[in-house]
């Protein structure tokens, strides 16, 4: 097997990785991480001199994991562990996640990620114990105070509808394919989160992702109520994530977007570092950009300029995003 | 009188119920029946040998209604005499529901169908009390069981919001036109009872039809969760209904359809079998998908190919839904 | 600084609030206006004998603010002064807001505004204590009942989020920018509230302005619901509202009106009248109009007839309104 993969190797010269990764000018990939999971990989590629910037993203999903005791008591012997300290106490908990907070921050992290069914500032709906509404309440106003004091980026996935399918979870695992757009109320809990964080001056730069179209405007707006003046576009109204990377959706959130905000502040695409078949799908979002705001300029709905569209173009492809995340890039990527 | 009809009809020649079934090709029709209704013209238009195949569909919301006594009262006569049974007990009336679902497939009906505010398996909102969410869960569920059991499909109608003019219900009884577009919470329940009977083998095939259109990607994404490879598309995202039965909205679900889910797989359009007029609206439906599929090939966003996209369309206007519902058909039409 | 906004006026001539109103053809202005207010400046204008018609509107949405009980109770000081009444009860509030109504009318005013997460007829939803829905239910059904008996227009503004930011709300006030688009359940209540009206035969001509796009198909079938026969379109989906009056969002409101109900007899286009620039938005409202129904006569979906839907636009656009408000005009703008 080892000859036979080494063989279709050097057939494939040219669509390796590091092909990949140079043929898309790819300047910087953030991984996503459990904070119990190890940094050893990303130490050993930060020393490899990459073009490629290659960074970890906090995302302590399963911190909140409360209201599932068996798996999250497996899950908290880890953490620990990869903070070389003991955890007995929930304090003890909040260290051991802050100093996993620290250490991603040293090898170059600036993200932090978080997947919730509606954002947590109080209860969910009446399905959710209100106990592990104020736990993961308490936890997630603390990571935005860490992301915020570490000038980091808090990106929040709202509205999946997960594990639909008892069976298949049994038999295959979270995360297999048996996920759904939900309906959860979103509003109230996402301005009450974004407030509180904000009120003391600790909201740090936001992206917020919505899973469910019905609730673009609603999330573009929500975005609006937290401009600060203190970096352009601070809270940003992701683009379509999920079930929504494909043209209609990417439309759709780019046309609220610009009916409502800033359309020429907007970071850009986010794609799924696990694949790097997946940098296809950035080019695709470049194209139904173009192909958007083209229709808009041969309409006459925008300026039919394109010294001023392609600047536009060019800084929600790119320059916005290296602007906006903090990230160190290659000095070939600064301009 | 008699004589004005007989006179008006011989006018209307080419024109009669079975000149419009014959002009457009209607291999069965199904329509809606209480368990508590006879079926005594079912079996009579059996015995008539027309190409036009027409059976029964299982529908007994009435069943449900424990939470509007009188009516339901009135209604709890009936199904027993139908099914030559006594009825005085819940179990009682578990049986003769039972039989009628008998009596329904041995006249030739695959199909059951129920109209919900949303799925029933768990209290729907605050504003139902639980002890009727949990005699429909126990229903439904059953209903579902049944289904499975016999190779039956299972539509489910969710999200009107009904009877909201007090005044002209007195005046005119319901479904008179003063009904609405709900905004319902569908996921979760959805969810669980798709769930419910999937987990001991007992999901029958199932058609989602949705009446907000802004719950579309959640239930075009839902139906992925249930396919199980037993049959194609299995969990099928159903056509526009009711006030969805028009160009914009069927672009809608056919888009989400085949953003999220497989096109070449849906059953396509279904319309209240009550009007013989109504057949225009299948050939209405015709176009929109031609116009649809036909502006993506001129875009370039799907392979401009007749042949291909030519077979998809005509298995989406028949081939599906004959191979999908197991209905018996006049041999003309097996193939 | 009154000598250079007399020179800056001079240099402005023909953009004067006068000349605007002129330009554009105004017939009628309504402001809104608190029922604690005087109407002094209105009967000052009346006196004028301006083309333009400049009325109040009723908007009393302090009066249901007793869940904010400080800003209640300075409020709570003025309408008894307007009404030149001892306010030292409920019955004498109740009175003194009656009176005002009553005055109001007497100034020519016809219409009514309230700004509502969602309709009162019931509680809305967990976080509304629930006496407070009782006292606005109160309220809103004792208002609607006083419109229905002047004939007057009550315009119900549903499904804002407001004052997200507690920092900005505390340093600039409210209304000041940091409002959303909510996700407030909407059907039931307004439902409830519409059918309470009409039980009684006390429903006025209603305009339902909706915030979330999501909502338009609920909001466009309720509407339906209510048509008595007495007033073409008396319960009128209402147009693209704040977030919602640019193309995209009239393009839906529209679109879902003329799908869902008579577009033909939509009052049109409503603008905030504090604002004398905003005359130019009707102008882009017609040109959004009249782009959408060309398009359709472009491809065959409406008649090509220019002088049928011509008469359409024109009457969308002025003549409907005219006819619907009841509101006092020039003569040379009666037909």
């Amino acid at each position: 097997a080892d000859r036979i993969w080494k063989q279709a190797n050097e057939k494939l010269s040219g669509m390796r990785v590091h092909d990949i990764l140079e043929h898309n000018h790819v300047a910087v990939i953030c991984t996503t991480d459990d904070p119990a999971d190890s940094l050893a990989d990303h130490e050993r590629v930060a020393k490899l001199g990459l073009k490629t910037r290659v960074y970890p993203t906090f995302r302590p999903d399963k911190a909140l994991g409360v209201n599932a005791p068996t798996a999250f008591n497996v899950w908290l012997e880890r953490p620990g562990g990869e903070a070389k300290m003991a955890v007995k106490t929930f304090d003890d908990l909040l260290s051991a996640l802050r100093r996993r907070h620290d250490d991603f921050h040293a090898v170059g992290g600036r993200l932090s990620d978080h997947g919730l069914e509606c954002a947590l500032a109080e209860p969910c709906g009446q399905a959710t114990p209100q106990d592990w509404a104020k736990y993961g309440s308490f936890l997630m106003l603390e990571f935005g105070r860490w992301d915020a004091a570490k000038g980091w980026t808090k990106q929040l996935h709202l509205g999946a509808m997960r594990n639909n399918n008892t069976r298949l979870l049994q038999q295959l695992g979270p995360d297999t394919g048996f996920d759904s757009v939900g309906d959860f109320p979103q509003g109230r809990a996402l301005s009450r989160y974004l407030d509180a964080l904000d009120t003391t001056g600790e909201l740090p730069r936001t992206v917020l992702y919505n899973l469910n179209p019905g609730d673009n405007y609603l999330f573009a707006t929500m975005a609006g109520n937290f401009q600060d003046g203190s970096v352009a576009g601070k809270v940003q109204f992701g683009s379509g994530w999920w079930f929504l990377d494909q043209k209609e959706a990417m439309e759709w959130q780019m046309t609220a977007l610009s009916n409502l905000g800033l359309l020429s502040r907007f970071v850009g695409m986010l794609t799924d570092s696990r694949s790097f078949l997946s940098y296809t799908r950035h080019e695709y979002f470049r194209r139904v950009l173009c192909n958007l705001l083209g229709g808009q300029m041969e309409h006459g709905e925008i300026p039919a300029d394109r010294e001023l569209v392609g600047k536009m173009v060019r800084n929600i492809c790119f320059a916005n995003a290296r602007d906006y995340f903090r990230l160190a890039v290659d000095p070939t990527f600064a301009h």
